[in-house]
């Protein structure tokens, strides 16, 4: 008996998010064990409330262009499923899952959502319920276990690496300049801006701080006005969470209790003013690293679409509790395999930046740019209407 | 006898600013008229430091790379000239184009470029010196007097417009989400800001503000609550240049007088944070919005292209004291030609947005969308190695 797929997005986006939909989409249409394609609106959330829509009822045009549309089009989710299964959560999660007659079930998140695909995988087991939960990875962070990358990260470093080059190319164009302080995406983990040690001089940023750095702020401040003395200008990245004396008791936190860190570059930006008087400049470079079509890794899409039909598949097949990984099998040709890993191993662990990644002296190793090289390559041919990139739109929803 | 032709970068930047110097070099090297292209580093200073490039001696490689290589290449100046012709300034100016043999000038810059050109050009009809000096209009700010609009303006508008669809795509897909605050360059011309205004909805911004409007805190403070209750997000789009009660005191001011206003969203956040106890994410689009390749808009590089071919054989026709502009012959089809106006005429003035391109309403008028859209249309063939876009390197400079 063919059962309905259900399709699932959860926490921050990426611009690779909505391929992996595209990817399960297209597997699933090729199996007659499946009846329909579902999708729950806000993660989890549509579960819970009833909120669920029928992809398979979406214009193909628009199926097609979620290769090129960022941000999670069923909307995504923060929610926290609740660690007893006696909670009122999962009867009405299942009374949902049961009414739409869903077999499978597919999680598109990161360490968080893994953490619900995990639960939820376990309830059923333990309630003889038939329904199989893959896991998608996803996050620009790069952090989650048990994968050689994460699909959503390389179309963030291509982004964050061309736009810092172009920073630098406007940043040192006079004579007499700003310091200009970037600030990327990253709480724990520096991988997003250890990418821009890619670039090379003269597009390459005077320094670098990842939170792994031991960020020492005199030091930056004599290092600053060096560089500034020399050049007339300097141009630092560095990730959110970069740690330095500064108050974050007052910062919001999400339900995974995550705080908001971003605004380090303004609080460096103001100290570098007072202390050396400089003229500065800073720049979150905020949504739109993790939200951009154009500069989209060819590489990574293929990748996304990829996690996505693997999941679909290995549901279909009657495999759960799992999360697809790409396994790296070689980095010059560049050569990946998916397989199926156990999703508990991947939830709510945070894959920090290796130490051999990084150089003994100031940057990042050899090996880490041979790792991250072949993720950025290849480009989009993207579709425009009138000069504004085109995005999919699901007629039951965002109007 | 055969001259050579210098040209000089000026002022801020833009993503096709080494467009119009490539359409003066190709357009010079068809002259025997012209003897040598010589580029004057930082603009204005190179001339008062001798600090003068062969562009003849670069690889063709690069030149043909400066269509898609953003901010000056030559670098920029905010020098300003004296007003009395008897300062030391215009002698060493003067040297310097003797010295190099040079008989045409092409400055490339806004509207405090034009008045530099003004002054140059005045300076050597009094002294009798036979040096053609031509403006080549540039500024993202659109505020430039007697051209239909100026190059660089619609490159950073498909930049913005594109770039805040994403921002509302990533801000939307939460059920409870934040306060998008997002800031573009324009202190007294809403030009750029207004241009998202051709955004439909889901994809446009709530709320836009431009310097131009009348900003009352306390209403746009009700309105991202009405908003925030109903959607569960808002997204904000205002200029830097919006007038609100707020300390500009303090603030940097360049040679021009011009104040560094950046900042407003991070501001208003707070505000919004404190009055309405609501999560805030402000994003200032910052230098991308006017150093990004992957959204110059093609119909802008071909007419970055044209004004600086027309400068130079302008000049090379013994004009001088002029600047070329962009004369709108129709909107659809799209179709301009090129004419030269007093550059006197353009300097110091600041054209600001006409009464009925804004719409009785809030927003924007029909007249104003049938002036921008032609403006964004066309997608460059960008070149990339490994992943990063390739930029135009001259061996003199920028080591």
């Amino acid at each position: 008996m063919s059962k309905a797929l259900i399709y699932l997005q959860s926490g921050g986006p990426t611009s690779v998010i909505n391929s992996s939909l595209y990817g399960a989409i297209r597997e699933a249409q090729k199996h007659k064990e499946v009846s329909k394609i579902l999708g729950s609106l806000h993660g989890i959330e549509g579960l819970l409330d009833d909120d669920i829509i029928d992809i398979g009822k979406e214009d193909d045009e628009d199926i097609e262009l979620l290769k090129q549309t960022p941000a999670a089009i069923l909307g995504s989710s923060r929610y926290k499923l609740p660690s007893s299964f006696e909670d009122e959560a999962y009867k009405k999660i299942l009374a949902t899952l049961v009414k739409h007659n869903c077999g499978y079930l597919l999680l598109n998140g990161g360490n968080d959502s893994m953490d619900t695909c995990s639960k939820l995988a376990t309830f059923f087991r333990e309630n003889n319920v038939d329904i199989k939960v893959i896991g998608v990875p996803k996050t620009i962070d790069n952090d989650l276990a048990l994968t050689d990358h994460c699909p959503g990260y390389a179309s963030a470093c291509k982004y964050v690496i061309n736009t810092v080059k172009s920073v630098c190319l406007d940043a040192r164009c006079y004579k007499k300049g700003k310091v200009y302080i970037i600030e990327m995406m990253g709480r724990n983990a520096g991988w997003l801006t250890a990418s821009v040690d890619l670039l090379k001089k003269p597009y390459r940023p005077d320094l670098i701080y990842l939170p792994e750095t031991n960020f020492d702020l005199l030091n930056f401040l004599k290092d600053i006005r060096e560089i500034y003395e020399q050049y007339g200008n300097a141009v630092v990245a560095l990730s959110e969470g970069v740690v330095f004396a500064r108050d974050v008791s007052n910062v919001s936190k999400d339900s995974f209790g995550h705080v908001q860190l971003d605004g380090a570059c303004e609080e460096l930006a103001k100290i570098v003013k007072r202390t050396l008087g400089l003229k500065t400049r800073a720049t979150q470079l905020s949504l739109p690293q993790r939200a951009n079509p154009q500069l989209m890794s060819k590489v990574d899409q293929e990748e996304a679409i990829e996690v996505g039909a693997h999941a679909a598949l290995a549901a279909i097949n009657g495999e759960s509790e799992k999360m697809v990984a790409i396994k790296r099998i070689s980095s010059s040709p560049y050569k990946v395999s998916y397989e199926l890993v156990d999703v508990k191993e991947v939830a709510n662990k945070e894959k920090t930046i290796p130490a051999d990644y990084m150089d003994s002296l100031f940057g990042m190793s050899d090996k880490f740019k041979e790792y991250l090289t072949p993720l950025i390559k290849g480009e989009i041919d993207i579709k425009y209407e009138d000069g504004i990139c085109k995005a999919a739109h699901f007629k039951k929803i965002r109007d």
